[in-house]
């Protein structure tokens, strides 16, 4: 078992998270996304733009090209709930071949907590000192008894294989892990969200700092199309229907048409007397003296063109 | 947690596995095998023999539309070996969702053994009682202080899932557990052999008795062709090249060649005349008095002709 | 190759999707649910209410454990684009093996259209009649005499595995594919939708078809909370908590007040006088004559308690 | 499409495979592996050693650690073929986006043969000039016809998804195909072989030379444990058993117990007396005298002493 290497990031009272090697970043995603798209994606002639227009669609395979091997420490607990993920490559220290070393994790009181009453697999609420020391006292107590237990059948000769089944899984284990930045990055939307158990959300956060070190343009339109933003259900939807009232929809249309023209713009910078029927050509329906007058505002700010178009047209579909 | 259910073969003291489903048997491999090679498997007129030949020239996809979906209870340190075989879909019972029941695994006096000094992984030799009696009495004073704790943490309303941490890897899970037919036997290739650890062999051996009844070809041409038998790498085989004599060699040939000869005679009856040509075709340079000697003997099998030549050519090889 | 069976649904000119065989349904969903989250599960005693609730969690493992095997007869580009869903179990007609047979696709004049300026990757626009003929004279040509040549090599004995190579590809093939429900739900969302090309979208449909019929909750789910509703981006996100007044959002949030009284009085009925009290526990603002009126208007519909309680959170963090 | 790059291996007539980038080699096998065996692997303190090791032993998860990206071009015949192994990370050329180029596969005359009569799926035998011309003329034939028909309907504006389904399976395509070591060497295992189709076996052939460059110690390990070699069934292994002389089969054995004193000799050098002796623990039954002989001879050689014993166990197993 290893101790904290240099280069690591500590995760809860005993284990880390290192990266052991990549393969490729953002331009290794733009590079294959070019072979798949040929001359199609020229004009999207960003990395960046094509990065997240690819995540925004949902074109997945470019982000697997990427790569990353990280080498962990974590209680077996945690490895249970880890495991589940099936694509990544993993070689674990083995209590088959290796003896147990006597590294257990204790939890810090601060994440001692209560039963959840809503929700049936999480925490909440606040425990009061004397429980805690009592959890305390008692993960202490079986991680003791249980090691030297262990130590001394070990010693008596008896089979690791079989001596290592009375360790508790507070026990701390260790792994390769390997995996590509696709199926990385939906570990880390389900484990760093705040459904996750705090001890396995720890190690997710870590290996979020080094993606978001490696692919960072990965990372931020993950971010802003997969993790954060939200959902509605088609019950949801048919509700908003119902209850949002068309100005108002009108009114977020008529500022995307805005948004839109001064994105045109700026692209491309046009004369003043373009401006007005370009914004007409984006559905806006405000009257000249009226565009003059907002336009003049210095409120509108610029954004993706293409993301824009695809707002609108929800916003439509909610009419 | 479940009970023994009474359809279920018994594994260890408390665990099980129960075939709860399955998807085809031998008539679906040999169903979908016609669909790849088209005509092509006109001749292969029997299923049985059909199967043979997949499995001896490792077409696997066929074996892949076979699904089994398995109910299984096991030890926590069986579980995790068990789940690194990552084709397999799985639902595990949540120690973040339920409570855990008190079930642990203790093992019986005759499968406590002492480390294997050869091999790393494994164990040998007989403990004494003493050890033995010290052995149970361990596994049970850290089962039920564990599980004390444990349920009064519980009552006090500690988050399950933070309290479960300190019960040790004897304690049983239960899972379902669902896998094709081609990764299936891999597991059971690797989890029934004599190297892997007793207590998921069990688990193995229960899951082959049911492929056993599921699949009898596949499961008799798994064994056939890739469990028993044996193989040389390179180095031995240069070695097998330089010992064995020519004159053993030619002999087996010789065999061979007879036995080619009873095989095709026996799949369509010639004519006492044409034996001895059909002989000399296969290779035989027996006299026609010793070829009359030997065939009247009695003593030659019957054997699968394909076979039979794959086998003369790997003889010939070794020449 | 296969010509149409009875049971199957035919696709384009000369294919079909057929169902072979499924493992389970609606019913091994909530079996294997059960299994994993124990008594956790008691509550949602309905199996529709689970399976939904499974499938808006994005908890996916236990649809995983529903298993489908279809016979398919589709062109060459169509397979080219299907095989890429990974987890299938697939077995094809080689043409290594066997030989070809004359089967190729003709499209349809209604799905002869002009390549999309917009989507790279779509047609758009009707094509006028002569085009339309040329287009399927051509389609003729090409396939007449690919199979001419075709079958000349054939019968001069040249390798199969090498007179293939001058097929076009919408030459038809046929396999069977076998896959779990979860990443077939995953291969229809994605090649059932609008952007998907009309070709593989009809094979995606006629599975669709199947699954509705074999595991309707899952289905009916799926589409509610997968295909149907929207998504909006964090960036979009941000527009709308700018754009959308704070009235408009409570008044939604209003009416969810409602929506969660009248599901709770339908879930287990309370006294008229215990309504009132009930409807500001759910966050309600009326005053008890604006709530009285409205109570009788008649027009609350009953929903799902948890989806509501999700809704209105999500409403609020628009605020 | 790409012309050949510079640091390309050709393949076929216009394609190439070109490895893009590679994460670890040799090391990271070795780094990985001790990782999971810990201490127990301080003893075979050579890393060739302990991956032939690894890889006679089947511990595979080591060997996916290794992760390779090629850039590849080749027909959609090949490229159909080459899409069944499932674990690879693609990014292909797509025909909906981007326009095919004038690419087509014209096999070189040595390469056109009959189809064999022994094997289905295989070529063999010459063919005469005559035929070859016809072949080669067929090819081009086809390949100009249909790629002046896809250009004309793609000059008339019909939809690439759809044109470009008259264009034969000989036009060449193009991906970025990422891999880890073990599934590699497993397609290499299979793509390499003499009954591949010759057209995939050149790009498998050009991914292994850069394999042997990357990690030459598992290359040379795969050669002689997985692909060289032989295997016997067990119904082979029962011819053997009844027809190998026990004679031959000790003097095998006896040949193995001297390779084995030598080899434990090499790598401790021992005194005089004690080889005798070290010679009988290893199994030797030749009188003192005799030993003497032999030993002087210099015709020893100096093996693998793990793999020395297993050998000797295999030899017993048929006596």
């Amino acid at each position: 078992m290893s101790d904290l290497p240099n280069d690591a990031i500590k995760c809860l009272d005993k284990g880390f998270v290192r990266l052991v090697d990549s393969m490729g970043g953002d331009d290794a995603i733009v590079q294959s996304a070019r072979v798949s798209y040929g001359k199609g994606t020229s004009k999207l002639s960003q990395d960046r733009g094509l990065i997240r227009y690819l995540m925004r669609h949902r074109h997945t395979t470019p982000f697997e090209m990427v790569e990353f091997k990280f080498h962990c420490k974590m209680p077996i607990f945690v490895a249970r709930q880890w495991v589940r993920h099936r694509t990544a490559n993993i070689n674990e220290y083995s209590l088959r071949y290796s003896e147990a070393r006597d590294e257990f994790y204790f939890p810090d009181p601060n994440h001692i907590e209560f039963q959840s009453a809503v929700n049936k697999q999480g925490r909440m609420g606040e425990v009061d000192k004397k429980l805690k020391q009592k959890v305390q006292a008692y993960f202490k107590e079986i991680s003791d008894r249980s090691f030297e237990i262990y130590s001394e059948l070990n010693e008596a000769g008896v089979a690791r294989e079989l001596a290592r089944a009375i360790l508790p899984v507070n026990l701390y284990t260790e792994w390769y892990w390997k995996n590509d930045l696709h199926n990385l990055l939906h570990f880390i939307g389900l484990r760093s969200d705040g459904h996750a158990q705090y001890e396995i959300r720890v190690f997710s956060d870590a290996m979020a700092s080094y993606v978001k070190k490696v692919a960072p343009f990965a990372w931020e339109a993950y971010q802003d199309y997969v993790v954060k933003g939200m959902r509605f259900s088609k019950i949801e939807q048919s509700i908003l229907e119902q209850k949002l009232p068309k100005r108002v929809l009108s009114d977020i249309q008529e500022d995307i048409s805005y948004k839109l023209t001064a994105s045109l713009h700026s692209n491309k910078p046009r004369d003043e007397k373009d401006l007005y029927p370009l914004y007409k050509k984006q559905g806006g329906s405000d009257s000249i003296e009226d565009f003059n007058l907002k336009w003049a505002s210095g409120e509108i700010e610029v954004e993706n063109v293409r993301e824009l178009r695809e707002f609108k047209s929800k916003i439509e579909s909610l009419k």
